[in-house]
């Protein structure tokens, strides 16, 4: 049966007594960004339930009670999967309906008012301050669609694809939380391919496209030189969010030889807010897609079931006289529905072998999936896929169409894990609107 | 005439009156690190001296004066390039020897005790927290080279090439501080390219290589969405720093299609201690390398003195039974002797490209220039294009050969401005040994 709290939690809310997931608010109240929980339709502020005696039932944390007061959750999440635990599971304990310790919040008005704020009133921000961010290419069956492609089915893969997990360094300073618009780049594009010698046109992006995946924050790192070996790799896992990771198609054809994307995937990678902790996944584990090759010892994962039952949607809305981007309906249609289970290499592999080279990992880094698709029409995680690279076009609500992403279009992934409708385990919402570049 | 200080300054001392470069050190008295200036043989602990009333003839400073006591340069670069000309000019008038307040520091028996510290003494310290690093490919002849190795000369530069500043993403973590000793990175390597199926080995690099670069850190940043204009990015520019990007040749080649190199290059980046402020340089204008190609709008810089003539050097000192890096003489060949001036694109140009999709730029970002190369032999910056891809060795002191790096090798590079002996503009060394790989 399902945890049920004194709180209201809708049915079908992402955000149930069995989540509690982490993440950085402020309000018109309160300005100082501070640690929150998501729980139905509201937060409750961490700092203001922890200098109010919140803790004082759990005594380990009694000295690590100032992470709570920070304006990020770097420090919480540097005491380790443990107190994570701990803490989550007091906090489940404290909204519980049957709460051994009434008298620490349930039954007490005052903090109640000072410490429990509707979602609605408050704003959220970049839940870790993000040390260095890298994406990763783990969705096979996206790499196996956009090699098809530029290659064909034969060569669609590139050799060392099913050896190792590609990934390239993103850009950390331009991720930013759900709910941020992001201006269409500028770019060098090449309007002719066939043209020689190439030469670029600039212009604002033409090819817009969205990347659906997951990220997963570290919460514990490596020393330079050191390692972070695949079956202990779940204690450097903090917690997973939904990632949008934009993407200039026709800028980054251009730019990319010979050293990897770089302006096409710099001016905006989008987070959903609330950081949902490792454990409260841990029910919804599942086997990922099947690697046939013989890997390195360093990459053998003996935890089989090493990715997450999640269902993925993505949701494009066209622009409409709706002033906010949550607001506007009717012109939405559902483009992708696809599981976060299809990866080929599960978060552990990823992390054993980006510090496999010594690479240091720090508290706050942040790592993608890589975009996640199916292999069936509309569980593509890309607009490029759906659109077999231009060849036809995207059919949305009332007639409409699209090839990529027109200014004023909003993009919306929502990922779920768990049947019951008491007790699923969300991500909230990934959102963010396409504004017209900046002119020069 | 130079200009002279109290202090000694030994003839062909990188740290002249002229220079006055900023860092951050500890000692074993005061450990907690904290900003400096060299001067000759010695560092001013700005900490201390801000204390202790030195910046009190500077009114304007008075306000920041904790930017001094902070562990590493950002709040003091936040300041801007006019407070840092202001500054530096300032700490140049104090220690003349024709100092208008010989009561601040020069007569000052008990305070230039306290805070000139012999640079024997002192730990240098990364001279700042750096947000984003990011590699670009500037050297136009060291891309030329590497490009003809695989493709031959008529083909050895992509189209894009002369058309906008190529860079990728690095990883901010594993940059370190001169002096650090690098392990040799495990990774994933095809010993037999012309096998198929192509079947990794996974063992310690055997080609690790060096790349000899100048590094630059940003002091102004931009918003998302904003951009850096490619005439005003100088304002953005806080100063320079050698930097050496170790690379795994081997590791690169398997791991680096399609999305570029990973962890290839994550394992270490050194870079010098002192950062050379964007004004110590402007002496030393000189102009680039000519690019024939008409350039889009945002990368014409009106300034055509762009880059810097700074002579580089590199020596490798290979195993020896001197205990530390520095204190290894006799077995030291210096393999690279080169110019700063090498490059295609200037700092203002690879600013104001980074930023033109709208891309985050934030103080204490690092930019890399890419491997710097002259024409000639003797004058490449990296092994690579030395030994000719491998078909040659390079010849070293006492019948010594190397084609890529052995263990115990030490790699140190120096970069000096400057004729006149008593007044050069200089970084010091960027030093790094290389440490066996740590076995599973």
């Amino acid at each position: 049966m399902a945890l049920q709290s004194w709180l209201p939690v809708p049915k079908g809310s992402h955000f149930s007594l069995a989540n509690l997931p982490f993440g950085i608010i402020s309000n018109s109240k309160l300005r100082t960004p501070r640690p929150a929980i998501a729980i139905g339709e509201d937060a409750l502020d961490l700092s203001d339930f922890a200098k109010n005696g919140g803790f004082s039932e759990l005594p380990s944390i009694k000295d690590h009670i100032g992470v709570f007061s920070e304006r990020s959750l770097n420090s919480f999440a540097a005491l380790g999967r443990p107190v994570h635990r701990e803490v989550r599971s007091y906090l489940q304990s404290i909204l519980s309906i049957a709460t051994p310790y009434p008298s620490l919040l349930k039954d007490n008005q005052a903090l109640k008012e000072s410490s429990i704020l509707s979602l609605k009133d408050v704003t959220t921000h970049l839940p870790l301050e993000i040390g260095d961010y890298t994406d990763f290419f783990a969705g096979v069956n996206h790499a196996f669609n956009i090699g098809t492609l530029f290659r064909g089915p034969e060569n669609a893969l590139q050799p060392n694809y099913t050896h190792l997990p590609v990934a390239y360094h993103g850009r950390a300073s331009s991720v930013v939380v759900s709910g941020t618009p992001i201006h269409r780049p500028y770019g060098q594009i090449i309007v002719d391919p066939a043209a020689t010698p190439k030469v670029p046109t600039f212009t604002p992006c033409r090819r817009l496209d969205i990347e659906l995946e997951m990220g997963m924050f570290v919460c514990k790192g490596n020393k330079m030189g050191k390692r972070i070996g695949v079956n202990s790799a779940e204690d450097s896992i903090f917690g997973y969010v939904l990632m949008n990771d934009w993407s200039a198609r026709d800028v980054q054809m251009w730019e990319y030889v010979p050293l990897g994307p770089f302006n096409a995937k710099n001016f905006g990678t989008t987070i959903s807010a609330w950081v949902v902790l490792a454990d409260a996944l841990e029910p919804f584990r599942v086997t990922g897609l099947e690697n046939k090759t013989t890997l390195q010892e360093y990459l053998r994962q003996e935890q089989k079931e090493s990715v997450f039952d999640i269902a993925l949607e993505v949701d494009l809305t066209i622009m409409c006289l709706a002033k906010s981007m949550e607001a506007a309906n009717g012109n939405t249609t559902t483009i992708t529905r696809t599981n976060a289970c299809n990866l080929l290499w599960s978060f552990p592999q990823m992390l054993a072998h980006h510090a496999v080279s010594g690479c240091t990992m720090r508290v706050g880094d942040l790592l993608g999936s890589g975009t996640i698709s199916g292999t069936e029409s509309g569980t593509q995680g890309s607009l490029l896929e759906q659109i077999q690279g231009g060849k036809v076009a995207l059919k949305l609500n009332h007639g409409e169409e699209r090839k990529f992403l027109q200014d004023g279009d909003t993009i919306s992934i929502r990922g779920v894990a768990g049947q019951d409708e008491n007790s699923l385990v969300g991500f909230g919402s990934c959102v963010g609107r396409i504004d017209p570049a900046i002119p020069f």
